[in-house]
């Protein structure tokens, strides 16, 4: 159950462009929640409740320095995310082998 | 654009337990809506309403047969999210890699 509320979390943070975005830039490393704001375009504000979204999922972590919060990449590497669809991409090409010899067979009984 | 919807959509209709239940279910062959309901637990509007989020993504296609609806997977085979997911990896690698060259630096000073 852990495991699936890892993938949901996981999942959802990754479904918006700019919390993609984020990600994106902090793999350049760590900024300030403005220095994200700034080439993003989003509110400070919006800013702040995307990285809650990201730390929740782990892919996030944030630190109080001073006057700023820093922000870095977080500690989820989504190898739990990767094997999922792994999973699903190794069954669709299962999938596609049966078909391509269905479809061979079917070949052989035509001529 | 276009591409990042795609990643949206995606990433969207995974992040429930029950559309991920329902799409390793169809990895196993075609389903109707109340085949899909009755193992998974979901009420039938649950189903369909999870079903029209898949439909939205490509995930899971259907088709009317008769009374049923037949569902099976859709033609999304996930390359854009695995390619997204690669590259963040990728990056973690780096960063790591970076890391561990730094600390070696570190420990050769120290000796």
């Amino acid at each position: 159950m852990v495991k699936s509320q890892t993938l949901d979390r996981t999942f959802s943070a990754l479904s918006d462009p700019r919390r993609r975005d984020i990600l994106e830039r902090l793999q350049l490393g760590p900024a300030s929640i403005s220095e994200l704001a700034r080439p993003t375009g989003i509110s400070l504000p919006g800013v702040m409740k995307h990285i809650r979204i990201l730390e929740e999922a782990n892919l996030v972590t944030t630190e109080k320095k001073g006057r700023t919060r820093e922000c870095r990449l977080g500690p989820e590497q989504m190898d739990d995310v990767t094997a999922w669809i792994q999973r699903y991409r190794d069954q669709w090409e299962r999938r596609l082998d049966r078909l391509g010899a269905l479809i061979d067979k079917r070949k052989g009984e035509a001529t």
